[in-house]
């Protein structure tokens, strides 16, 4: 099950960390790794933190954008260090964890972490359907990129031991949510009939959009009602045109 | 409560290593390290990884034996990577830090961490009560130390804040049991008794003590009747010179 989990690591500072999450997942049994810009890879010190889970750098998926590191998945939690304006359901490492296992069971999920610096920024916050916090002390929540990685993985693989151990397995989810690329195009499609329709604010087009990602990502549409909804753009716009 | 709970590092020997569990005990609002003779300390490169929690390093408390660094401590758990011939109590690390967060509330709690290569010494587990096992991909158990901390810390802040959460606070033990420095008077004060009583094999000595020592780890007498073994050991002195 573990084989439909990523990790996705985007625009990552330092090839050390990129080594070091790569120990991390595989001591954790996790084996795919994306890598969304990373600053400098490949790199010796990636390499030389690796120590030994060389295969998953060699194995793993350098991609142009965050599109291409999460497509096909049906999940996308983002690793958050910090609270966020922008209300988005916030679950701990062992919710994360049950979630990603159960949904594996059926789909693809990743796991998304920002940058060392700043985290996600908020273009990544709108792919996810939530958001994972680990808890740490208010006045020193240094956790390093491997170190967050680290323990999610923890929580996956008890997680995932778990629900082997349950004779039922993992709950299935009566329901398979659209991947996320089907998701993106449902909302790059809202977007352009909400222009027409001047119904976005045109000096700040973001933020009304930003509040129908968090009202769809709460949802999880599967591909039946991705393709009703986007059946009413369609009708939406031809009417505008009779 | 987390003031109770001391992380206990034994023989480190890289000095970044302590540095990375400093930080990674900082995290998890752990501050209490001591350090059984590591190779190297104090050195650049300690306080480099510790990035920011070198208060830590600062107040870590060097000691040059176990016996030191437990001294006074009614539970120590030793963190251990593989399976033991010797049959202790092993645990997960939430069992782990639910014992270490509700003991944490009456007395001192250690959590062991033997070094790097090749864990914890036979001797070390004698002064255990129980083993946390991490578990780990089967075929890549390499966890760095800091890692092994970061995850043991990392239950114990969720534990911590668990039990803070419910209002009846953490379950508090009936049974406080002895320190790990009477418990140690006690276990020699037998291995005393028994060698008189040509009890032990004098080829193996140890290999009895051993199974001792596991029963009593497991019973976890209190002071009190610590006082009533050892009086058992005077008598049975007593009566050898009658």
């Amino acid at each position: 099950m573990l084989e439909n989990i990523r990790i996705v690591l985007s625009n990552t500072s330092h090839p050390g960390n990129i080594g070091a999450a790569a120990r991390a997942m595989k001591t954790m049994e996790l084996s795919r790794l994306y890598l969304v810009n990373p600053k400098k890879y490949p790199d010796a010190e990636a390499t030389a933190r690796a120590s030994g889970a060389d295969d998953l750098l060699a194995q793993a998926t350098l991609c142009d954008d965050l599109d291409a590191a999460i497509a096909g998945c049906q999940l996308v939690i983002g690793a958050s260090a910090r609270s966020r304006r922008i209300p988005c359901p916030v679950i701990d490492p062992a919710s994360c964890a049950q979630q990603a296992v159960a949904e594996s069971a059926q789909g693809e999920v990743a796991i998304l972490f920002g940058c060392e610096r700043s985290g996600l920024s908020n273009a990544e916050i709108d792919r996810c359907q939530s958001l994972v916090q680990i808890p740490t002390n208010p006045v020193y929540g240094s956790l390093n990129l491997a170190s967050a990685v680290q323990i999610i993985g923890y929580e996956i693989l008890v997680a995932q031991r778990h629900a082997a151990r349950s004779s039922a397995g993992p709950a299935m989810p009566e329901h398979v949510p659209a991947a996320a690329e089907e998701l993106q195009r449902y909302f790059e499609h809202l977007e352009s009939v909400l222009v027409k329709l001047e119904f976005l604010d045109p000096d700040n087009p973001r933020k009304l959009m930003r509040r129908l990602r968090r009202l769809y990502n709460r949802a999880r549409p599967d591909e039946n009602e991705i393709n009703i909804l986007r059946g009413v753009l369609s009708a939406t716009e031809q009417e505008r045109h009779k």
